[in-house]
């Protein structure tokens, strides 16, 4: 047996097939531990729950105990997951596998890599994981994919702060063309708002929108899930624009 | 009068005393249009709302207009703000004045930078602006340098992509010391959670924590801060470890 301790996640929520996928898989590698949003909690990106008491439930699926729920965002369940649920600090924490890619901008919004984002603020290495399809469909290349990255981090480690964002094609294996390094690609969403009148005569608004590709290139996330690639991203919260910061002191903001 | 549109959304409600200061301030250098939570949002990160619709209902404060409140996030209401219930697209959005600093890891948690974030994500100019105390105090000096610099902003424009973050300390303008273009510091949280039992016997969770200092130094935006000088942060949210990302791509990773 493997000493390795690993936290999964995900932002869909404890009921997800994707987590199963992932805990099954995992398991391969070390003991598994669980900490999940007992609702879906997409795109609530790097939430956390100050003003509300957490609470915990232990979870059963196909008859046996599976995790545990916490009634709070994903960055709330890695972060009790760490101090309060696991027996020790885990060795790597995986977040997904989310449905629905989190590639360019939706990295900022996803609960799945905010999950991810939080753990490498704790000082442990952590890997969000997507599937590129809103579909059902198999999970088992993705499981597999993510396997053999977490071997690779359990072994050579990650730098402090920095996750590795796994973006998988929607395809059987046999499709799948290989493994690209990329970078978060500046692609963005062309929103709308669909105005409606609900039967009481009091207006809506849905949030409608189509993602636009900005950029292309073999070093681009979405580029390398369009062309049948697995895309890694090494992604990291240093949020500091240094080309413009010298700029900035070139305007004289005074007192 | 001056042709100038703003957008001035918060994460503290449409109630809160900080937007209304910064309502007030920036009327002197434009027309200004409010859309603010209806209720405090502070700590959503850069969630968005999917699955449910948003309404809007125009706000009266001191007896007059003041603005539209959002039943959303920070970034919801700016989306829907410029989309929606502004006349035209604004030439500046304002996010503030928040109550408690944003600075280092919690520039990461913050609605009001989140918000911000989501605009120059739509491509238009926006400042994030806070005070660094949790307590009731002055706004007045945090309005005016945040006129001063919405002034640079209009007259220079920022790159694409990157925002102003403010950090303001809660002292009086004779006490603060001039102002300093800083970067986002490495402070983050030492967290625990505190574990109690409810009057029904049931378990629950409050996170705690304190906020560990890591750095310092003059280029630091906590440092600035204590020192009594005003911090201003350029935020880029482009989130690839461009360092690292070499060093991955020896991993060798294969389908």
């Amino acid at each position: 047996m493997s000493e390795f301790l690993i936290l999964v996640t995900n932002d869909d929520g404890i009921y997800a097939p994707g987590i199963k996928a992932l805990k099954s898989a995992l398991q391969e590698i070390g003991t598994v531990t669980v900490a999940a949003p007992l609702a879906e909690k997409s795109a609530v990106g790097h939430a956390i729950t100050l003003s509300d008491p957490l609470r915990v439930q232990e979870v059963e699926r196909d008859g046996a105990f599976f995790g545990y729920a916490v009634n709070g965002t994903p960055a709330d369940c890695v972060k009790l997951g760490i101090r309060c649920l696991c027996e020790r600090e885990p060795d790597l924490v995986v977040s997904g596998i989310n449905l629905g890619p989190n590639t360019a901008v939706n990295i900022i919004y996803s609960g799945t890599v905010s999950a991810a984002a939080e753990v490498t603020i704790m000082g442990i290495p952590s890997i969000a994981v997507s599937i590129a399809s809103f579909h059902k469909h198999e999970y088992k290349y993705a499981a597999e994919i993510t396997v053999k990255t977490a071997k690779k981090v359990l072994e050579n480690g990650l730098p402090a702060g920095t996750l590795l964002n796994i973006n998988v094609p929607a395809l059987p294996r046999k499709e799948i063309k290989g493994v690209r390094i990329t970078r978060q690609g500046r692609g963005r969403y062309e929103e709308a708002y669909d105005k409606r009148v609900d039967p009481n005569q009091r207006v809506y608004y849905w949030l409608t929108g189509k993602k636009m590709i900005l950029d292309s290139g073999t070093d681009v996330d979405d580029s390398a899930v369009m062309d049948n690639y697995v895309s890694i991203t090494p992604v990291r919260y240093d949020l500091t624009d240094q080309k413009f910061l010298k700029e900035l002191k070139q305007w004289n903001l005074r007192r």
